[in-house]
Protein backbone atom coordinates (compact mmCIF):
# COMPACT_ATOMS: atom_id res chain seq x y z
CA UNK A 1 0.00 0.00 0.00
CA UNK A 2 1.41 3.20 -0.80
CA UNK A 3 0.25 6.64 0.29
CA UNK A 4 0.67 9.90 -1.64
CA UNK A 5 1.91 12.99 -0.62
CA UNK A 6 -1.20 14.94 -2.40
CA UNK A 7 -3.31 12.56 -0.46
CA UNK A 8 -1.22 13.16 2.71
CA UNK A 9 -1.43 17.08 2.13
CA UNK A 10 -5.20 17.42 1.00
CA UNK A 11 -5.74 15.44 4.56
CA UNK A 12 -3.77 18.21 6.32
CA UNK A 13 -5.33 20.83 4.73
CA UNK A 14 -8.93 19.43 5.39
CA UNK A 15 -8.46 19.14 8.88
CA UNK A 16 -5.41 21.07 9.87
CA UNK A 17 -3.19 18.37 11.42
CA UNK A 18 0.83 17.90 10.64
CA UNK A 19 1.98 16.04 8.46
CA UNK A 20 2.96 13.13 10.08
CA UNK A 21 -0.40 13.05 11.84
CA UNK A 22 -2.15 13.00 8.38
CA UNK A 23 0.23 10.22 7.00
CA UNK A 24 -0.53 8.01 10.45
CA UNK A 25 -3.95 8.59 9.69
CA UNK A 26 -4.15 7.08 6.31
CA UNK A 27 -1.71 4.30 7.38
CA UNK A 28 -3.84 3.14 10.12
CA UNK A 29 -6.80 3.14 7.13
CA UNK A 30 -5.07 1.88 5.07
CA UNK A 31 -4.98 4.49 2.63
CA UNK A 32 -8.86 5.12 2.90
CA UNK A 33 -9.21 8.48 2.69
CA UNK A 34 -12.69 9.42 3.75
CA UNK A 35 -12.13 7.09 6.92
CA UNK A 36 -8.96 8.85 7.80
CA UNK A 37 -10.79 11.84 7.39
CA UNK A 38 -13.44 10.96 9.88
CA UNK A 39 -10.84 9.83 12.52
CA UNK A 40 -8.46 13.04 11.76
CA UNK A 41 -12.11 14.79 12.22
CA UNK A 42 -12.95 13.05 15.73
CA UNK A 43 -9.66 13.92 16.82
CA UNK A 44 -10.05 17.37 15.21
CA UNK A 45 -12.73 18.15 18.51
CA UNK A 46 -9.92 17.78 21.17
CA UNK A 47 -7.88 20.04 19.10
CA UNK A 48 -10.24 23.02 18.35
CA UNK A 49 -8.88 24.72 21.39
CA UNK A 50 -4.96 24.25 20.13
CA UNK A 51 -6.24 25.77 16.74
CA UNK A 52 -7.67 28.72 18.10
CA UNK A 53 -4.56 29.87 18.53
CA UNK A 54 -3.61 30.12 14.93
CA UNK A 55 -4.29 33.47 13.15
CA UNK A 56 -7.63 34.06 11.13
CA UNK A 57 -7.61 36.37 8.81
CA UNK A 58 -9.50 35.26 6.03
CA UNK A 59 -13.65 34.45 6.32
CA UNK A 60 -16.51 35.79 5.78
CA UNK A 61 -19.07 38.77 6.12
CA UNK A 62 -22.42 37.14 6.66
CA UNK A 63 -25.79 39.08 7.14
CA UNK A 64 -29.14 38.60 7.81
CA UNK A 65 -32.39 41.14 8.21
CA UNK A 66 -35.33 40.23 9.61
CA UNK A 67 -38.58 41.70 7.53
CA UNK A 68 -36.96 44.84 6.73
CA UNK A 69 -36.74 45.85 10.51
CA UNK A 70 -33.73 43.86 12.19
CA UNK A 71 -30.48 43.42 9.73
CA UNK A 72 -27.20 41.89 11.29
CA UNK A 73 -23.58 42.17 9.85
CA UNK A 74 -20.95 39.63 11.42
CA UNK A 75 -17.56 38.54 10.76
CA UNK A 76 -16.31 35.51 11.16
CA UNK A 77 -12.74 34.82 10.28
CA UNK A 78 -10.87 31.42 9.28
CA UNK A 79 -7.59 30.56 8.06
CA UNK A 80 -7.56 30.14 4.32
CA UNK A 81 -9.91 31.52 2.10
CA UNK A 82 -10.39 27.73 0.79
CA UNK A 83 -12.71 27.04 4.02
CA UNK A 84 -14.63 30.13 3.66
CA UNK A 85 -15.39 29.26 0.69
CA UNK A 86 -16.90 25.83 1.97
CA UNK A 87 -20.48 25.78 2.29
CA UNK A 88 -20.20 24.42 5.56
CA UNK A 89 -18.15 27.86 6.46
CA UNK A 90 -20.90 29.83 4.84
CA UNK A 91 -24.45 28.04 6.87
CA UNK A 92 -22.10 28.33 9.54
CA UNK A 93 -21.35 32.63 8.96
CA UNK A 94 -25.78 32.43 8.24
CA UNK A 95 -26.95 30.70 11.18
CA UNK A 96 -24.64 33.49 13.38
CA UNK A 97 -25.80 36.10 11.82
CA UNK A 98 -29.69 34.52 12.42
CA UNK A 99 -28.84 34.03 16.25
CA UNK A 100 -27.88 37.63 16.20
CA UNK A 101 -30.79 38.49 14.98
CA UNK A 102 -32.99 36.59 17.28
CA UNK A 103 -31.09 36.66 20.97
CA UNK A 104 -29.63 40.26 20.45
CA UNK A 105 -26.23 39.97 22.10
CA UNK A 106 -24.26 43.30 23.51
CA UNK A 107 -20.88 41.61 23.40
CA UNK A 108 -18.86 38.63 21.37
CA UNK A 109 -17.28 37.12 24.38
CA UNK A 110 -16.79 37.96 27.95
CA UNK A 111 -13.54 39.20 27.39
CA UNK A 112 -15.47 42.07 25.26
CA UNK A 113 -17.43 43.08 28.08
CA UNK A 114 -15.64 46.40 29.07
CA UNK A 115 -14.54 47.06 33.19
CA UNK A 116 -17.51 50.03 33.32
CA UNK A 117 -20.29 48.06 32.11
CA UNK A 118 -19.22 44.81 34.37
CA UNK A 119 -18.86 47.25 36.86
CA UNK A 120 -22.34 48.46 37.16
CA UNK A 121 -23.96 45.52 36.84
CA UNK A 122 -22.51 44.01 39.73
CA UNK A 123 -23.57 46.82 41.68
CA UNK A 124 -26.83 46.79 40.47
CA UNK A 125 -26.70 42.88 41.68
CA UNK A 126 -25.68 43.75 45.10
CA UNK A 127 -28.01 46.37 45.73
CA UNK A 128 -31.35 44.17 44.51
CA UNK A 129 -29.68 41.31 46.81
CA UNK A 130 -29.29 43.66 49.24
CA UNK A 131 -32.85 45.01 49.21
CA UNK A 132 -34.13 41.52 49.33
CA UNK A 133 -32.92 41.45 52.50
CA UNK A 134 -30.23 38.47 51.81
CA UNK A 135 -27.59 37.94 54.24
CA UNK A 136 -24.26 39.73 53.83
CA UNK A 137 -22.32 36.55 53.92
CA UNK A 138 -24.11 35.07 50.95
CA UNK A 139 -24.51 38.16 48.03
CA UNK A 140 -20.78 37.45 47.17
CA UNK A 141 -21.54 33.99 46.17
CA UNK A 142 -24.86 34.75 44.42
CA UNK A 143 -23.81 37.78 42.84
CA UNK A 144 -21.22 35.17 41.65
CA UNK A 145 -23.89 32.71 40.20
CA UNK A 146 -25.82 35.84 38.74
CA UNK A 147 -22.83 37.57 36.73
CA UNK A 148 -22.76 33.86 35.32
CA UNK A 149 -26.20 34.31 34.32
CA UNK A 150 -25.64 37.39 32.72
CA UNK A 151 -22.86 36.29 30.70
CA UNK A 152 -25.15 33.82 29.20
CA UNK A 153 -27.63 36.84 28.12
CA UNK A 154 -25.42 39.08 26.99
CA UNK A 155 -22.33 37.59 25.53
CA UNK A 156 -22.94 36.12 22.33
CA UNK A 157 -20.72 33.07 23.05
CA UNK A 158 -22.22 32.00 25.92
CA UNK A 159 -26.09 32.07 24.74
CA UNK A 160 -27.89 28.81 23.94
CA UNK A 161 -28.03 28.97 20.02
CA UNK A 162 -31.09 29.56 18.93
CA UNK A 163 -31.23 26.60 16.34
CA UNK A 164 -29.76 24.15 19.30
CA UNK A 165 -30.41 25.54 22.91
CA UNK A 166 -28.85 22.16 24.28
CA UNK A 167 -25.41 24.17 23.58
CA UNK A 168 -24.42 27.58 23.72
CA UNK A 169 -23.22 29.37 20.54
CA UNK A 170 -19.32 28.63 21.72
CA UNK A 171 -19.93 25.17 21.73
CA UNK A 172 -21.06 25.42 18.23
CA UNK A 173 -18.31 27.74 17.55
CA UNK A 174 -16.11 24.64 18.48
CA UNK A 175 -17.74 21.71 17.04
CA UNK A 176 -17.30 23.67 13.47
CA UNK A 177 -12.91 24.23 13.97
CA UNK A 178 -13.35 20.86 14.76
CA UNK A 179 -15.22 19.72 11.46
CA UNK A 180 -13.55 22.27 9.41
CA UNK A 181 -10.31 21.27 10.68
CA UNK A 182 -9.52 25.57 10.96
CA UNK A 183 -8.91 28.02 13.76
CA UNK A 184 -12.53 30.17 13.12
CA UNK A 185 -12.90 33.56 15.30
CA UNK A 186 -16.49 35.19 15.44
CA UNK A 187 -14.70 38.48 15.55
CA UNK A 188 -17.58 41.06 15.40
CA UNK A 189 -20.95 41.51 14.69
CA UNK A 190 -23.24 44.81 14.28
CA UNK A 191 -26.98 44.87 14.23
CA UNK A 192 -29.76 47.24 13.45
CA UNK A 193 -33.12 47.22 14.86
CA UNK A 194 -35.61 49.62 13.26
CA UNK A 195 -36.40 53.12 14.85
CA UNK A 196 -34.34 51.69 18.12
CA UNK A 197 -32.99 54.44 20.44
CA UNK A 198 -29.18 54.69 19.95
CA UNK B 1 -65.69 65.74 -15.78
CA UNK B 2 -66.04 64.43 -12.47
CA UNK B 3 -62.71 63.72 -10.41
CA UNK B 4 -63.69 61.02 -7.57
CA UNK B 5 -62.74 60.97 -4.21
CA UNK B 6 -60.80 57.67 -4.26
CA UNK B 7 -58.21 59.95 -7.41
CA UNK B 8 -57.50 62.52 -4.93
CA UNK B 9 -57.04 60.07 -2.05
CA UNK B 10 -54.56 58.28 -3.86
CA UNK B 11 -52.86 61.39 -5.45
CA UNK B 12 -52.42 62.43 -1.56
CA UNK B 13 -51.18 59.49 -0.88
CA UNK B 14 -48.67 58.89 -3.64
CA UNK B 15 -47.29 62.68 -3.11
CA UNK B 16 -47.79 63.59 0.35
CA UNK B 17 -49.35 66.96 -0.33
CA UNK B 18 -53.27 67.79 1.38
CA UNK B 19 -56.56 67.12 -0.32
CA UNK B 20 -57.21 70.91 -1.79
CA UNK B 21 -53.89 70.23 -3.62
CA UNK B 22 -54.77 67.29 -4.88
CA UNK B 23 -58.11 68.29 -6.32
CA UNK B 24 -56.69 70.96 -7.89
CA UNK B 25 -54.07 69.18 -10.17
CA UNK B 26 -56.70 66.66 -11.27
CA UNK B 27 -59.14 69.77 -11.79
CA UNK B 28 -55.75 71.57 -14.17
CA UNK B 29 -54.99 68.35 -16.00
CA UNK B 30 -58.78 67.30 -16.80
CA UNK B 31 -59.23 64.24 -14.59
CA UNK B 32 -56.05 62.83 -16.08
CA UNK B 33 -54.00 61.56 -12.99
CA UNK B 34 -51.05 60.91 -15.12
CA UNK B 35 -50.32 63.98 -15.42
CA UNK B 36 -51.66 65.33 -12.21
CA UNK B 37 -48.63 62.94 -10.05
CA UNK B 38 -46.14 64.90 -12.64
CA UNK B 39 -47.32 67.85 -12.10
CA UNK B 40 -47.57 67.25 -8.16
CA UNK B 41 -43.96 65.48 -8.06
CA UNK B 42 -42.25 68.65 -9.51
CA UNK B 43 -43.92 70.41 -7.02
CA UNK B 44 -43.06 68.37 -4.42
CA UNK B 45 -39.24 69.08 -5.27
CA UNK B 46 -40.22 72.35 -3.89
CA UNK B 47 -41.32 70.53 -0.83
CA UNK B 48 -39.20 68.44 -0.09
CA UNK B 49 -37.62 70.91 2.79
CA UNK B 50 -40.43 71.23 4.53
CA UNK B 51 -41.23 67.73 4.70
CA UNK B 52 -37.97 66.70 6.08
CA UNK B 53 -38.84 68.09 9.52
CA UNK B 54 -41.85 65.73 10.00
CA UNK B 55 -40.93 62.93 12.32
CA UNK B 56 -40.11 59.52 10.35
CA UNK B 57 -39.75 56.72 12.30
CA UNK B 58 -41.12 53.57 9.55
CA UNK B 59 -39.00 52.57 7.10
CA UNK B 60 -36.33 49.67 6.52
CA UNK B 61 -33.45 48.11 7.40
CA UNK B 62 -31.27 47.61 4.43
CA UNK B 63 -27.92 45.71 3.65
CA UNK B 64 -25.55 45.13 0.63
CA UNK B 65 -22.76 42.59 1.10
CA UNK B 66 -20.12 42.46 -1.48
CA UNK B 67 -18.31 39.23 -2.44
CA UNK B 68 -18.67 38.29 1.48
CA UNK B 69 -15.66 41.17 2.38
CA UNK B 70 -17.57 43.93 2.79
CA UNK B 71 -21.04 44.43 4.12
CA UNK B 72 -23.06 47.15 4.98
CA UNK B 73 -26.51 47.48 7.21
CA UNK B 74 -28.50 50.95 6.82
CA UNK B 75 -31.40 52.28 8.34
CA UNK B 76 -33.34 54.49 6.31
CA UNK B 77 -36.73 56.08 8.14
CA UNK B 78 -39.98 57.11 6.56
CA UNK B 79 -43.26 58.50 8.02
CA UNK B 80 -45.42 55.42 6.98
CA UNK B 81 -45.06 52.00 6.46
CA UNK B 82 -46.97 52.41 3.28
CA UNK B 83 -44.28 54.11 1.57
CA UNK B 84 -41.95 51.80 3.01
CA UNK B 85 -43.29 49.19 1.29
CA UNK B 86 -42.96 50.40 -1.90
CA UNK B 87 -40.81 49.28 -4.20
CA UNK B 88 -39.28 53.13 -4.62
CA UNK B 89 -38.14 53.14 -0.99
CA UNK B 90 -36.69 49.31 -0.98
CA UNK B 91 -34.86 50.45 -4.18
CA UNK B 92 -33.33 53.93 -2.59
CA UNK B 93 -32.03 51.48 0.72
CA UNK B 94 -30.58 48.88 -1.69
CA UNK B 95 -28.84 52.00 -3.40
CA UNK B 96 -28.29 53.81 -0.49
CA UNK B 97 -26.42 50.39 1.10
CA UNK B 98 -24.52 49.88 -2.11
CA UNK B 99 -23.41 53.57 -2.23
CA UNK B 100 -22.13 53.35 1.11
CA UNK B 101 -19.53 49.71 0.35
CA UNK B 102 -18.51 51.49 -2.21
CA UNK B 103 -17.56 55.06 -0.84
CA UNK B 104 -16.84 54.22 2.29
CA UNK B 105 -18.00 57.16 4.29
CA UNK B 106 -17.89 57.99 8.12
CA UNK B 107 -20.74 59.79 8.75
CA UNK B 108 -24.18 60.44 7.95
CA UNK B 109 -24.37 64.18 7.88
CA UNK B 110 -21.67 66.89 8.36
CA UNK B 111 -23.79 67.61 11.93
CA UNK B 112 -22.15 63.95 12.87
CA UNK B 113 -19.11 64.57 12.65
CA UNK B 114 -17.55 65.06 16.58
CA UNK B 115 -15.80 68.03 17.57
CA UNK B 116 -12.55 65.88 18.35
CA UNK B 117 -12.27 64.87 14.75
CA UNK B 118 -13.25 67.89 12.72
CA UNK B 119 -10.75 70.23 15.27
CA UNK B 120 -8.07 67.16 14.30
CA UNK B 121 -8.50 67.65 10.36
CA UNK B 122 -8.64 71.29 10.65
CA UNK B 123 -5.04 71.17 12.47
CA UNK B 124 -3.95 68.55 10.60
CA UNK B 125 -4.88 71.00 7.04
CA UNK B 126 -3.58 74.00 8.90
CA UNK B 127 -0.13 72.25 10.15
CA UNK B 128 0.37 71.19 5.88
CA UNK B 129 -0.55 74.32 4.66
CA UNK B 130 1.62 76.50 6.88
CA UNK B 131 4.89 73.48 6.09
CA UNK B 132 3.93 74.33 2.28
CA UNK B 133 5.05 78.01 2.90
CA UNK B 134 1.33 79.46 2.15
CA UNK B 135 1.01 82.77 3.54
CA UNK B 136 -0.35 82.80 7.10
CA UNK B 137 -3.53 85.44 5.85
CA UNK B 138 -5.02 82.61 2.89
CA UNK B 139 -4.38 80.33 5.38
CA UNK B 140 -7.86 80.35 6.63
CA UNK B 141 -9.49 80.84 3.82
CA UNK B 142 -7.80 77.40 2.04
CA UNK B 143 -8.81 75.41 5.27
CA UNK B 144 -12.27 76.53 4.75
CA UNK B 145 -12.00 75.10 1.02
CA UNK B 146 -10.45 71.90 2.26
CA UNK B 147 -12.83 71.27 4.98
CA UNK B 148 -15.42 71.42 2.55
CA UNK B 149 -13.96 68.77 0.39
CA UNK B 150 -13.29 66.72 3.29
CA UNK B 151 -17.04 66.30 4.05
CA UNK B 152 -17.77 65.30 0.72
CA UNK B 153 -15.28 62.74 1.34
CA UNK B 154 -16.33 61.33 4.66
CA UNK B 155 -20.50 62.40 4.61
CA UNK B 156 -22.60 60.10 3.04
CA UNK B 157 -24.99 62.94 2.57
CA UNK B 158 -22.09 64.77 0.65
CA UNK B 159 -20.68 62.80 -1.30
CA UNK B 160 -21.24 62.50 -4.75
CA UNK B 161 -23.64 59.33 -5.48
CA UNK B 162 -21.96 56.54 -7.06
CA UNK B 163 -24.84 55.70 -9.71
CA UNK B 164 -25.12 58.83 -10.76
CA UNK B 165 -21.83 61.34 -9.57
CA UNK B 166 -23.20 64.36 -10.92
CA UNK B 167 -25.39 64.79 -7.90
CA UNK B 168 -24.69 64.23 -3.83
CA UNK B 169 -26.10 61.72 -2.06
CA UNK B 170 -28.07 64.50 -0.16
CA UNK B 171 -29.67 65.73 -3.74
CA UNK B 172 -30.46 62.41 -4.32
CA UNK B 173 -32.45 61.68 -1.12
CA UNK B 174 -34.58 65.01 -1.68
CA UNK B 175 -35.61 63.76 -5.43
CA UNK B 176 -36.63 60.54 -3.44
CA UNK B 177 -38.44 62.80 -0.95
CA UNK B 178 -40.31 64.43 -3.03
CA UNK B 179 -41.35 61.75 -5.32
CA UNK B 180 -42.88 59.73 -2.22
CA UNK B 181 -44.16 62.56 -0.69
CA UNK B 182 -42.68 62.04 2.62
CA UNK B 183 -40.17 63.15 4.91
CA UNK B 184 -37.28 60.32 4.44
CA UNK B 185 -34.08 60.28 6.91
CA UNK B 186 -31.02 58.08 6.21
CA UNK B 187 -30.90 57.42 9.99
CA UNK B 188 -27.47 55.72 10.50
CA UNK B 189 -25.34 52.78 8.84
CA UNK B 190 -22.95 50.26 9.53
CA UNK B 191 -20.26 48.73 7.35
CA UNK B 192 -17.60 45.98 8.02
CA UNK B 193 -14.87 45.08 6.35
CA UNK B 194 -13.10 41.89 6.23
CA UNK B 195 -9.90 41.69 8.41
CA UNK B 196 -10.20 45.32 8.32
CA UNK B 197 -8.13 47.14 12.00
CA UNK B 198 -10.50 48.38 14.45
Amino acid sequence: MSISIEEIKRLRELTGVGMTDAKNALTETKGDFDKALEAMRIKGLAKADKKSEREAKEGLIGEYVHSGRIGVLVEVNSETDFVARTDDFKTFVHDIAMHVAASNPQFVSVEDIDKKTLDKETELIKKELKESGKPDKMIAQITKGKIKKYYTEVCLLEQPYIKNPDQTVGEYLKEVIARLGENIVIKRFSRLELGEVQ
